[in-house]
């Protein structure tokens, strides 16, 4: 990073972070201002995502692209134009989708009356709807490149911008303009369609829990709930530091809908013609809200080692001269030893600023550990090896705590301790987040507790359910709570299995649902 | 890759390809079809990048971003929206740019009369034009982060897509949507700025001539041939096989245009305000025109092993079962080894196909080695190895040539043999493209040689100039020619250098220019 770069973000970052307990919107909002991660833009309900978050949106598509490698797609790009009649032509797809769509009607500006403005002559005979998402584009594509079983199955991914119109925006987690990965693919039968859009229900929930440290549900949406255009909308739902659940990731089994309506159909083996399959699934820049949301504190951003741009920062301290250009020495060498580890260094020898304000930057842009080199550390042949955050113990005070989270350890433990304190601490953001997670959930079977539960803050509720959209409407007026998903009865806790009554019809119900505020 | 898929691609690919000496256009199209690049959307202007293709650019896109991160840059995202006024700001981009701006006027779709249509009541207040370059709504976002010298320099990377309104366009080298990456940088000093705009213009000289196998012409443009808003343009210039030029990337020292149109100013260590100094710099998928069009045959693809998807195909060719399953066993094995040599490799055991149409296919597609593996090979414990391509030896014939490009060797001497020879076709490819623009390159000294070297299908010319705008349009209209660039002396042919006059007006000239039709 550039010198100049750094030092205005140690400026900024100076700015208090309001505590989660005192408003926890504004904590989101100062996290990701403190962290330098993105701010507001010229456009309204446009963000610009600033280096330090676009390199964990990289981490993100490192970690998912190689997944989905793995399991046989292939990365294409497909036309972020879609003309009007193409979108129209899946009825409910359109219909779901026509309320947030930016729209090109001209091709040309031109002087006016001495100011620049949009040439009349320029109208376009068809408009272009900028891409909400992209089936009727790639299902027209697909229409030539099928026409036998032997072109299938079509297995796509595509790294995009997506544009759906929203009026009121949030850094990261609604945004009129965001960027995505969509993968899109084609088979020969339902079966095989639907197994892949299991699968891939899977890559995202192992990337979830191993990577992003956060516990996810899988299941299915209920009707209402599901994308436009599919016949089931499978998903995954985290929870928040406030108890919200947030959809992380979906994957939507569209079955013969779009290749319908874009008319496109293959021989089979047997001579028959007949109409392929379709999924597809996506996870957004929403990712990084989540990430913000499962584990940063009151300092600011937290992240998990395996998506942190930097792993390791290496402060230098010192007073005099003399101390300085030893200190400067060992610090480089320091950072260049952990840096043949494989590991993500930054050696922050940057002048003017205190090795406090340093700590505080690193802290707020949650980079995991950070060595201090001091003169007595190099009398001592000793390093300081501070960790972002420990796993709280019960009735420790915050002081005590701090002083737990630095180790005065021989120089060659210190650096060899590094790479597994960043291993433990990975896996310990997913047992804390965990542990949060259990500690706001409840089994619920009764209406009235179920108000009192999210009158007292809420979490996720495992309750009976047995309505329908109407009934779910109720729910959402009453206590702002849908259901977030109809589980995967693995992911039911042992406490909430079993067949009941539904909370509000009293209709019986074979299994609980997941229900929760959301965002 | 799904076996869908690649059946497909077998298929498609046995359409011939029309010879480069019979039609030079349609042979460019004809392989980008054959080996399934990119094809043509139902969005008028906008092309399908398909996996063949999108793999290269991938290529393309880790060699370059090692580089701009390794020269200091960062990667973020700006809004692909840009208000009308923000983009009027700075009024020679906007008037270089009016023409060909994509324009959003409305955000909503509604059911008119049972058709699905613009919403006229969701008419902007203001109009958004798609992004045909960044330069205006990165420097209205500078401004925030700008304060002091000490915010300084900041080195900006973004990869997007980008809208540019054509009415001729031509598969990746002139389409309304392409892919590109747009540097933007910010400095204290004019010094500073200009020695970035050089520095990247090396880094992609780097890129061109050691991983695309393209050698570049680098030097400034004429003021007629600048980027609207710079205070000066840097390009490469590589030839392609038909003797025209092809820009492979530009770098803009943009002085404080944009930081003026802005407002961006800085407190400099003297306590004074300065306005900001930029660069921008970037190179687009038209990269994947250049690539095919330097080195492709009549037979399809040629690609640089640094930049193909797939380096080795392993076919096994057998007739019984017999023999099937043991070079089934054998080819799965050599594939391994070659993977574990950190090879991009694919072993080919389609069924359905026989060897030659995969050899075929493959050819198309420019996979530089194929491994054939039949039953005499086991029998012997050999392998054949076969180059896409040998250097041209003079007088010898096809077959000898294609002969030439087979080696039987042992089953262990061929293995080691693999990464040796792909590095050595990496610089054979160097090589021949050099020898093929040195074959076509003239030093030319009359107007009348001029126009005899361009009758008989030109090339680079090298010519002394001190014309201005209305002399280029002039040699423009005569010759369909134009001024590439003002190259730096050191690129320059020996043969070329020196002072003389201008070959259209006589006037003194201190150094030749580079004179050649282009794409």
């Amino acid at each position: 990073m550039a010198e100049g770069q750094a030092g205005q973000q140690a400026e900024r970052s100076a700015q208090a972070i309001t505590p989660r307990a005192m408003d926890y919107g504004q904590w989101y909002l100062d996290v990701v201002r403190a962290a330098q991660l993105a701010e507001h833009s010229a456009v309204r309900g446009c963000m610009v995502i600033r280096p330090h978050g676009y390199a964990i949106w990289e981490g993100m598509q490192r970690e998912l692209d190689a997944r989905f490698k793995a399991t046989g797609h292939q990365n294409a790009y497909f036309p972020m134009f879609i003309p009007l009649s193409l979108l129209a032509k899946e009825e409910k797809h359109a219909a779901g989708f026509a309320k947030e769509c930016a729209v090109v009607t001209h091709h040309r500006l031109k002087s006016i009356g001495g100011a620049v403005a949009v040439d009349p002559e320029s109208k376009l005979d068809e408009p272009l709807v900028v891409r909400p998402t992209s089936e009727t584009i790639i299902w027209e594509q697909f229409k030539g490149w099928i026409q036998s079983y032997r072109d299938l199955p079509i297995l796509i991914n595509q790294w995009a911008n997506i544009v759906r119109w929203e009026m009121r925006t949030r850094l990261f987690l609604r945004t009129t303009e965001f960027l995505w990965q969509e993968g899109h693919t084609a088979h020969a039968t339902e079966k095989e369609a639907l197994e892949e859009t299991w699968r891939m229900l899977g890559v995202y929930a192992e990337f979830a829990q191993s990577v992003m440290a956060v516990p996810v549900v899988r299941g299915r949406k209920t009707p209402g709930e599901r994308f436009a255009g599919a016949v089931e909308t499978l998903c995954l739902e985290g929870m928040m530091q406030d108890g919200k659940a947030l959809q992380m990731g979906t994957s939507h089994y569209l079955g013969q809908n779009f290749s319908k309506s874009a008319g496109v159909q293959y021989l089979s083996a047997e001579g028959k013609l007949e109409y392929v399959y379709a999924t597809s699934w996506g996870v957004s820049t929403r990712l990084v809200g989540a990430l913000i949301m499962s584990h940063s504190d009151d300092n600011g951003l937290i992240l998990p080692p395996k998506l942190a741009p930097i792993q390791v920062v290496v402060v230098p301290i010192y007073r005099t001269d003399e101390e300085k250009a030893r200190v400067l020495e060992e610090g480089a060498k320091v950072a260049a030893e952990l840096k043949a580890q494989g590991l993500a260094v930054r050696f922050d020898d940057r002048e003017g600023f205190t090795p406090g304000a340093k700590y505080y930057e690193w802290e707020a842009k949650g980079v995991p550990l950070r060595v201090e080199v001091g003169p007595k550390d190099l009398e001592k042949g000793s390093l300081c090896v501070a960790r972002r955050f420990v796993l709280e113990v019960a009735g420790e005070s915050d002081g005590q705590r701090r002083k737990r989270s630095k180790s005065f350890l021989p120089r060659a433990s210190a650096l060899a301790s590094i790479r597994p304190t960043l291993d433990a601490m990975q896996g310990e953001l997913l047992e804390r987040a965990a542990a949060l997670r259990e500690k706001r959930t409840k089994v619920i079977d009764g209406i009235e507790a179920y108000g009192e539960f999210f009158k007292g803050g809420g979490g996720f509720a495992w309750v009976h359910w047995a309505g329908g959209v109407e009934e779910e409407d109720q729910m959402a007026k009453r206590f702002e709570t849908t259901v977030r998903c109809i589980p995967l009865p693995e992911d039911i806790p042992p406490s909430a299995r079993g067949e009941g009554k539904c909370i509000l019809t009293g209709k019986p119900s074979p299994q609980r649902v997941l229900m929760a505020r959301s965002y």
